[in-house]
């Protein structure tokens, strides 16, 4: 197994941080198995989806809609609705993994692993990247 | 590890294609350990729910209320709403994993492995089953 | 691997019940690998959140919202509106997977492993705990 905590600097705005291209240079030369992205922090998440054409921004919206930051939660930390952060690792699981086939990620042509990150009070993310061998 | 790609026909409607037969006869004679379910497209998810009493058809319906085929979406490719269909794999993951146990999946009576494919546009998918030795 | 089925009580109204201390103590001297946890039941999801804040029941809350208890589904038996906890592992997966690091788990200092059960007529659940060595 291989593992490793990045940090990624997500601003002081709901963000989408697109990290495949430091995810394939993790598993590159790791040959089979099976590649796991986790983010330990209470208000984030990790979604595979496209980027580049909007679909990024289109699910935050959703998650706004889904999950809006409003008077509402009991969680009463933090900015106005930031009850709403936590509660979508919920929705948006702050785990997921990939399968990795000779050192290359199993990604579809228009799929792209990317942070999700709906909390404006923090600005910088840590994520663990861990390979596990087949 | 074992892996394969698959070649599921959804149509051309909004479809939850149960997956869970292909699943196990994958698995079957491996011992154990994890069996991980992966999309290769940006447009689909997979979920695990019980299949024969509408609940697929339920998450569905559910899934175009929370994620609407509307003209809202900053994605603007393919048939009208489209952007919806890219928003989908934020909120139904296009991964997952069940526990094998000697060759055998660990799900529940009630449990199946189903592709969900809201996209119209594409009536061929495929998946891939991904055995990872414990 | 190592892997064990666990009972736990949920009750009898919608519940989110914390079960890391249990997991930690499952991966306890396991070396470095991935720690699944899989509810093996048709209406019950696991979440990684934050607890002690109110966070778990927000996000109860915000489910009911997304997926009420209506008279809506296809799904018609048990209790009024039980085809929404049908609907549930579709939104909240009943599967995640958590690194583990030396034999303890890579959670942030605010996450937890929590099972969600919104399914009133089912009061114990099963909660399988898998570790796959990395």
């Amino acid at each position: 197994m291989k593992t490793e905590l990045l940090v990624v600097r997500t601003g002081s705005s709901r963000s989408a941080t697109d990290l495949t291209a430091e995810a394939s240079a993790f598993v590159r030369g790791e040959g089979d198995g099976l590649f796991n992205v986790f983010v330990p922090h209470a208000t984030a998440g990790v979604a595979i989806i496209e980027t580049g054409a909007g679909s990024d921004h289109d699910l935050i919206d959703i998650l706004e809609d889904l999950v809006p930051h409003e008077d509402r939660y009991r969680h009463r930390h933090g900015s106005f609705g930031h009850g709403a952060d936590h509660v979508l690792p919920g929705i948006v699981s702050p785990s997921t993994a990939v399968p990795v086939i000779a050192g290359r990620l199993g990604l579809g042509t228009w799929q792209s692993i990317v942070l999700i990150d709906t909390n404006v009070d923090n600005p910088e993310r840590r994520v663990r990247f861990t390979f596990i061998p087949g």
